[in-house]
């Protein structure tokens, strides 16, 4: 029992490292880089304030859960950016010798629960990891608005790459789709994403 | 309905205040202090993961809940360290205050929702709130046994203030008090806490 426990601990100080991964995103008031924790707790939330409206039945315990640890891996693989596409070639193989690495550190079938989770979100397959990967936009599309697009800038982005990055908020939360258009457009008219019309 | 998901979205950019409240607790690696936002994924992280120790029966959904929103009035109120005597004396009625002003954002359904879990979090008398409680004292205990007592020193803090404030913990996961006691003796040993007996 008390092997169990102290692997769990030191799982527990682990993670922590999550607080020193840095993400392209900028907090709401623009002063600084977002971490991959703050990133986890803040899709946690709007999981949870927006799960009435998943399209399909979810389990919102399980989607909050896997908010929680969608990224955990990244404590050794690092956070690529959605728009680096060098970063893209090789971040399944970092990714899942980061899961080998990190879960082993917990009990087997805690660790094997958890590295389900994980790859359930990456898959997109299920309504509960839809509603999460829609939630995985939401949360950094609020930052960009609030940051006068700030990681749209750094690529640049155009506004069908937005429309695209956002594409699966339309299929797991429809009823925000027009709200958001609204505000991809407001990003639009006032500068700050090139309009591109296919 | 595009008013009900509006306020949501202002909540939920509103909270992202979380990430600029800081804690005294530092983070692991000692280089700086905590925020809300991060201590609130964290302590998520440890109720998940020590679910299992729970004394009473719990519903590790709901503790996860108050560990994600447990803090969100002090985007309004401050973090009021645990030690500060004069910041605890208006702090029940700056808190209110702030949970008045920052629920009121939400659906009056789902503000009240959350405001009844932060109550019952801040009351500790129910089997999930006082393990949400015991997981409030872990998580910041990792942290400073990981950064040679940081906060404790702020104060300072002797061996028995530790084990008072650890107190929740030996009710609420019996399983792991002697293994946190290892810790703290640990700690006087090494000199980061000096030892007083009552």
């Amino acid at each position: 029992m008390e092997e169990r426990l102290k692997k769990q601990l030191s799982f527990l100080i682990e993670i922590d490292k999550m607080k020193t991964i840095l993400r392209q995103t900028l907090i709401a008031n623009g002063t600084r880089q977002e971490n991959d924790a703050e990133h986890s707790w803040h899709m946690a939330m709007v999981a949870m304030v927006l799960s009435e409206y998943a399209a399909e039945e979810i389990d919102v315990n399980r989607v909050v859960k896997m908010c929680l640890l969608h990224d955990l891996i990244e404590v050794y693989a690092g956070d690529t950016f959605c728009y680096d596409k060098a970063g893209h070639s090789d971040k399944a193989q970092r990714e899942a010798r980061a899961a080998d690495k990190l879960f082993a550190m917990l009990p087997e079938e805690q660790g094997a629960e958890y590295r389900a989770l994980w790859e359930e979100f990456d898959r997109m397959d299920t309504p509960d990891s839809a509603f999460a990967a829609a939630v995985d936009r939401i949360q950094p599309f609020l930052l960009n608005y609030c940051t006068d697009g700030h990681t749209w800038k750094l690529v640049p982005v155009n506004s069908d790459m937005v429309y695209e990055r956002m594409a699966p908020v339309k299929t797991a939360i429809p009823t925000l789709w027009p709200v958001l258009t609204g505000m991809v457009e407001e990003c639009i008219e006032k500068g700050l994403l090139p309009r591109v019309n296919i």
